[in-house]
C-alpha cells in the first residue's frame, strides 16, 4: 500500500485490471490483451505518462466507436525491403506485434528495411515498440506523428504533434540500449501530469494561446508545446511528419487534428519502423564488442547516464515492488474493469 | 571586388583553383575534380564553414600523407539492401560519388537500402552528399562521426565528434528540402570562424577546458562544444556514432582522435547513407503531392523558414555574383594552386 494520494499495484493485477477494462469496453480478447501489455509495459518501466494514465483515451475511442476494438492487421509486402502493416482502424498494438513479426525475417535477408504501420491508432511508447526487435539482436528506429501539439521554430500555434522518434541499439547481455524522445521539449504527457498535479515547467517547454512563452502547463495544453534545440528540434520533428506520414501515404498531424473526433484518443495515423541487421553491414565479428567498448567509455564519463538506464532500474525495482499509481487513477481502472456494462 | 577584407570569386575561378591546389599537393585529377566540387558547392551555397576554408585541412592531410590523393574506391553488396563502399583511405568524395551510383538502383528495387562508406576522410557538408539522390527522386538521410569535440549531456570533456545528420525529401519541382546538422549546438566551423573574427557565441555553445561554460570561441575550440537540445541531442549524437562507426565498423570519434595525426584534415572513419524510394511505400501516387501540401501549410506559418531555403537563396545569387570569400583565404587558395611544387 501506498500513502493516500497513490497505490501499490501488481503488473499481474494492472495487466488483469487493463484487459478487463477494455474487454468490457468493446476490445476482444486479442487486442486487449495487445493494449493492456503496452500500458503495463509503461507503468512497468516507471513511465507514467504512457501507462494506465493512457486507459481513460483508450476507453473514449472505443466508446465513440472511431477505433475497432475487433479487427485484425493484415500484412503486405510493398517491395523486397519494404512491409506494410495495416492496421485496419485498430489500436497500435496488434499491428505493431504483425509488423514486428514480418519485419524481422525480412531484415536478416535484406540487411535493412521498412514496415509502414497504417491506419493505426498509436498511442504507447515507442521503446516498448521497438523493444522486441533490439532484443533479437537488430538496429531499429521508429518515428510516429500525432496530432498538432507543437509550434515549428518560428510559428506561434501548434503544427506538428509530438513526433517521438526511437532509437534501439543491442547490447552484448542481451539487453538493450533505446532511447525515445518527442521532438517535443518535454513530453506531451509529462506535461499533462504536471497540469494535473499543479507544478509549473521550466522556461522553454511552450506558449500559451497567444503565442507567448509560459511555464504554466494548463497554459501549453491550450497553447502550443515547443521543440527541443529551436530549429534543430524543428527539424527532427518536420522529418518525422515526412516518414511517418508523408512516405506512407498516413494524415500528417495537421491533417488528424482535423479528421480526428476529439475524443481524448489517439487519432488515426501512421507508423514507419526501420530495423538493419548488424550482422550484414561489414563487421559481424567485432561490431557488438566494438560498440561495448564505446558505451563502457560513454558511460563512465563523469555523470553520463545512458539512455534507457533510469528505465532498467525501475524495472527491476517495480517488478518486485510492483507500480506506485495514483489512488484515483488506479480507482477509475478498476471501476471501468468490473462495473457493469 | 569586394572591400578590403573580402573579395568576390565566381564559382568557376573557384573550383579551378581548388582542383589545382589539391593538384599540386598530390590528388589525382579525378580526386582533385570530386574534392573541389563538393568545397565549391558549399561555399556556392553560401556555407564559409565548409567550403575553401577547408582547403588548407585537405593540403595538410595530403602532405603528412595521412591521405590518399590517388586512391579508387571499390564496392561491394554486402546484402540485397546493403552495400559497402571501402574508400581505401582516400577523401571521401570519390566514394560517395561511387555510393550514390552503387545505391540508387538498389533502392529502387529494394524500396530501401544502405551504403556504408568506409576508410574514408570525410571533411564535406552532408547536403552535398545526398543532393543528388534527393533531386533523383530518393529519400536520404546520412550520418557521420568525427574526431572528439563535443561533451555528452553530463560530461565535462570531449567525447563525441560534432556528428551531423542529414535529411533530404524530394520537391515537387525537381528540387529538394534538405536539412544538415551537427548534433552540437553549433557546427565546429562556425565556431572556428567566429574565433578568427573574434565574436562570442550565445551561451549553450560550449564548456571551457575545465569544463565550465563560456561564450569565447578560442575556449570552446580548447574546451568542449555542447549538444542542441541538452540530453536528446545527446542522444542523437551517441546514435550517429552507434550508426557510422559501431554499425559498419569503422572509428568512433574518441577512437579517430587516437588513431589521427592531427594534421588539421579528417580523421579516418565511416559514413552512413540511407535512402528509401517512395514509389514503394504504398502511396506511390499520392505521396509527392500531399507532402507539398504540408510543406506549404508549415512555410506558410508566421516566421517560419523551411531547412534549405536560404541556401536555396544563396545558390542563386552566388551563382550570379560569386561567392564573397576573405581576402587572405582565397589569397592562400590562389598561391597553394601556383607557387612551384
Amino acid at each position: 500500500m501506498g500513502n493516500d494520494d497513490t497505490t501499490n499495484v501488481s503488473l499481474q493485477d494492472l495487466r488483469t485490471t487493463l484487459h478487463a477494462a477494455l474487454f468490457r469496453a468493446g476490445c476482444d480478447s486479442e487486442n486487449a490483451d495487445a493494449v493492456a501489455s503496452v500500458m503495463a509495459a509503461a507503468d512497468g518501466d516507471g513511465c507514467a505518462s504512457h501507462g494506465v494514465f493512457r486507459l481513460a483515451g483508450y476507453l473514449a475511442s472505443l466508446k465513440s466507436g472511431k477505433v475497432n476494438g475487433q479487427t485484425r492487421p493484415s500484412v503486405a509486402r510493398l517491395a523486397p525491403a519494404v512491409i506494410r502493416v495495416d492496421g485496419r482502424g485498430g489500436f497500435a498494438p496488434l499491428a505493431m506485434n504483425a509488423a514486428r513479426e514480418a519485419l524481422a525475417p525480412v531484415v536478416r535477408e535484406q540487411g535493412i528495411a521498412a514496415a509502414a504501420l497504417v491506419n493505426v491508432h498509436h498511442f504507447s511508447a515507442l521503446w516498448v515498440d521497438i523493444e522486441p526487435l533490439v532484443e533479437a539482436g537488430l538496429v531499429a528506429m521508429c518515428f510516429t506523428a500525432y496530432m498538432p501539439a507543437v509550434a515549428p521554430a518560428g510559428a506561434r500555434k501548434p503544427f506538428f504533434g509530438t513526433n517521438p522518434m526511437a532509437f534501439g541499439w543491442p547490447r552484448a547481455d542481451g539487453g538493450t540500449l533505446i532511447f525515445d524522445q518527442a521532438s517535443a521539449a518535454m513530453a506531451r504527457g509529462d506535461i499533462m501530469i504536471a497540469a494535473r498535479e499543479g507544478h509549473t515547467l521550466p522556461p522553454g517547454v511552450g506558449l500559451d494561446k497567444t503565442g507567448d512563452p509560459t511555464t504554466d502547463p494548463r497554459e501549453i495544453l491550450q497553447g502550443a508545446q515547443l521543440t527541443f534545440g529551436g530549429y534543430k528540434g524543428s527539424a527532427i520533428a518536420m522529418m518525422v511528419e515526412l516518414l511517418a506520414a508523408g512516405l506512407i501515404g498516413q494524415p500528417f498531424s495537421f491533417e488528424a487534428g482535423e479528421e480526428d473526433n476529439h475524443d481524448g484518443g489517439p487519432p488515426r495515423g501512421g507508423v514507419l519502423l526501420l530495423a538493419s541487421d548488424p550482422q550484414k553491414f561489414g563487421d559481424a565479428a567485432g561490431w557488438l564488442e566494438h560498440s561495448e567498448a564505446f558505451l563502457r567509455r560513454l558511460s563512465g564519463l563523469d555523470d553520463v547516464r545512458l539512455p534507457g538506464d533510469r528505465r532498467a532500474k525501475n524495472r527491476e525495482r517495480i517488478a518486485r515492488e510492483g507500480a506506485r499509481l495514483p489512488a484515483k487513477l488506479w480507482a477509475d481502472a478498476v471501476n471501468a474493469a468490473r462495473s457493469p456494462g
